[in-house]
C-alpha cells in the first residue's frame, strides 16, 4: 500500500510499504478515508516536534472503513465507519491507574511515536476504535480526534452552561474549543490577529471576537463579563506573554488551560495565583472524549465540516503542507482524502 | 475591653476598645479563649502584608466561648465552645456564585482587612460561628482555622488515600496539610532545612522526611514513588525554586498546590504542564471546611495539640513575636490565652 513517510526533516515521500496484517486478536484494520493535517505533523516534516523519530508514517488525525477484525474484536465489524484514537497506553502506571491514560508515562501517539494513519490502510487495537452510528461522510471520519482535543479542554476546565469562556487564538484548536463550550451551553469571546480567523469564528457561533492588534482585550472581557474577570481562559496561543496575559485576565476562582508544548520559560506571579485561587491546567490529547464527539457530530452539535477549509488527495501531501506553511491565515484544517 | 492592636508597623499595643454589642439580628458575641499568631499577623506587624491596613486589631485564628446571640440566631446558644471563620463574603461574585465564597470578589478577613479576633470579646455574624460538640480544651478552640488551611489544600489536590504526597517545607501549614493528608489514608513526605522540624513531623505521622540541604529531593522522591515522580506537591515553601522543582517533580497527572502570596516571577515551563497535563492550583484560605475539622478534632483524626508548641497570656504578645521572629525554628504554634 501507499503512505505518506518522513524520512528526515524536511524529506517526505508517498512511499510503498507492506499491508498491515491481522497479528493480535484485538487488532482491527481499517481502510482510511480521511486524515487531518495538524501543526504537529508539520511540526515532524519540519524538524521542530521534539518527541517524533524517524522515519515515520505520520497522521494522528485519522478515520475510515473496518476492513477486517482480530478473532477477539467485538461490537465493531467490516464496514463500519470509525474514528481512531491514536493515544496508546499502558495501563499500570500512576496515569493509567486514577483514568488519565492520556498522560501514560510511557504514552506513545500513532503518527509521532509510532506509525500513524496517513495511509490507504491502517491497524490499531480495538480499544482504540470509535463507530460512527449513522452513515457519515467519509471526508469528515478524520476530524474526530481534532475535536476530541477541544473536549478535553472543555473537561479539564469543567466548561458548563454558567460559564463566559475567552479562548485565545482563532486556530483550528480554539475553533474546536469553542464549538465544544458553545454545545454545552457557555459564552464564548474568541481573539485572534487575523480579521479573517474571527469573521469564521463569528459564523461557526463565537459570541464575541477580538482583534487583539487593535483592541483592548481586557477592556472587552470587563464588557464581557459585566466587569468579573474570565472564569474560564483557554490559552491556543501558546505564547509566554499569552500565558501572563491569561493569569492576569482571569477572575478569582477562575481556570486557565495551557496547551503549549514550548520550552521557553513564562512567568508566573504566584500571588496571583494564591489570591485568585486560580486553577492552571494543562490539556494534551484526549481522554475518553471519542464516543462523545461522534455522539455530538451525528446529532449536529459540533460541526466538523466547518473545520474543513480545504481538502487534497494524500498524494499531494507536498503542496498541501506549502498551502498551510505559506498561507495559514486561510486554513484551518487540510484534509487529505484516500480513496 | 482590652484589645491587641497594631497601629502601625512594629508598633503593637493592648488597648482598651468598646466592648462588642449586637446591632445585626445574627450576630454573635463571643467571650474569645485563645487565638493562634500566624505568619500572616507578622506580616501586619511588621509591615510586609500588603492586604493589611492600620490600625488594626489583629488576629483570624480564634475561638471562644458564646457569650450572647441577635434575636434572629438559632442553633448556637451563650455557654457553647466555637471556632469563627474569619472569612467574609459577598455572596453574590462569580467566586460566590459558584460556591468559592473564600475568593470573594470582595473578599475580607477578620484580623487582616477588618477587625480581628485578639480580643477579650468578638463579634460575627453567626454564619462564621461553627460549634464544638464536645466540652473541647479552650486553649485549642483557635486552632480550627490553621488546620482549615491544610484541609482546604487537600481539597484542592483533592488528596485521598491512594495519593503519595509531598509536602514541602515542615511549618505549621506543612504540618495541617500533612495531618489533613493522613487522616485521609495518604502517605506523606515532608521536607526542610531544619533537622527539629522534621523531627516534630516524623513524630506527629509523616512517613518519611528529607533534610533538602543535605539529601538529593529527587532522588528521594523517586524511591518513595517507585519511580513514578509525586502525584501530589505541596509547596509550602513558596519561593521561585521551590516552584519550579514542584513542576519538575510532580509525574503525569499530578496536582501542585501554591499558597505563596510573593510578587517575585517564578519561571513556568509550560510544556512541563501539557506534557504532563498538571494541574497547578492555588489555595487560599478555607471553604466551608471548620465543621469537618472541628469533627475530627473531636473524633480524633487531627491533633490540634501538635501545632500548639508555645502559649502566652495575650497581653505579652511582644514577647511572643520576639520569641517566634527570633526562634522561627522552634516555634510551630503560638497560642495566646485571653482568660
Amino acid at each position: 500500500m501507499k503512505a505518506i513517510i518522513v524520512t528526515k526533516p524536511f524529506n517526505i515521500q508517498i512511499s510503498d510499504v507492506p499491508d498491515p496484517m491481522i497479528q493480535q486478536p484485538d487488532d482491527v484494520i481499517i481502510r482510511v478515508t480521511s486524515g487531518g493535517i495538524c501543526g504537529s505533523d508539520i511540526g515532524i516534516w519540519n524538524g521542530t516536534n521534539s518527541l517524533a523519530t524517524y522515519p515515520r508514517l505520520i497522521g494522528h488525525e485519522f478515520g475510515g472503513i473496518v476492513e477486517e477484525t482480530g478473532p477477539a474484536v467485538t461490537g465493531i465489524k467490516p464496514g463500519d465507519k470509525v474514528a481512531v484514537d491514536p493515544v496508546i497506553s499502558c495501563g499500570h502506571c500512576y496515569a493509567c491507574r486514577i483514568g488519565r491514560h492520556n498522560v501514560c508515562s510511557s504514552l506513545e501517539v500513532m503518527g509521532v511515536h509510532r506509525d500513524g494513519g496517513f495511509a490507504e490502510y491502517v491497524k490499531a487495537p480495538a480499544q482504540n476504535i470509535h463507530k460512527f452510528h449513522t452513515d457519515f461522510s467519509e471526508s469528515l471520519l478524520g476530524l474526530a480526534e481534532p475535536f476530541t482535543i477541544g473536549m478535553q479542554v472543555n473537561n479539564r476546565a469543567q466548561i458548563s452552561a454558567a460559564d463566559n469562556v475567552l479562548v485565545m487564538g482563532a486556530g483550528p484548536i480554539g475553533i474546536t474549543v469553542m464549538e465544544v463550550a458553545k454545545s454545552r451551553g457557555a459564552r464564548v469571546m474568541m481573539t485572534d490577529l487575523v480579521p479573517e480567523r474571527l469573521e469564521k469564528a463569528r459564523s461557526f457561533g463565537a459570541d464575541e471576537t477580538v482583534l487583539v492588534s487593535e483592541e483592548n482585550l481586557e477592556a472587552r472581557v470587563g464588557l464581557f463579563t459585566g466587569g468579573e474577570g474570565a472564569p474560564v481562559i483557554v490559552d491556543t496561543v501558546c505564547q509566554p506573554f499569552s500565558f501572563a496575559q491569561a493569569v492576569h485576565l482571569a477572575c478569582p476562582a477562575g481556570r486557565i488551560v495551557v496547551l503549549s508544548l514550548k520550552d521557553t520559560p513564562a512567568e508566573l506571579i504566584q500571588a496571583e495565583v494564591t489570591k485568585k485561587e486560580l486553577s492552571i491546567l494543562g490539556s494534551r490529547l484526549n481522554c475518553n472524549c471519542f464516543d462523545e464527539v461522534i455522539d455530538s457530530f451525528e446529532n449536529g452539535s459540533l460541526h466538523p465540516e466547518h473545520l474543513m477549509t480545504h481538502t487534497r488527495h494524500f498524494t499531494e501531501i507536498e503542496a498541501a503542507l506549502d498551502e498551510i506553511c505559506n498561507h495559514p491565515q486561510n486554513v484551518l484544517k487540510t484534509v487529505l482524502h484516500f480513496s
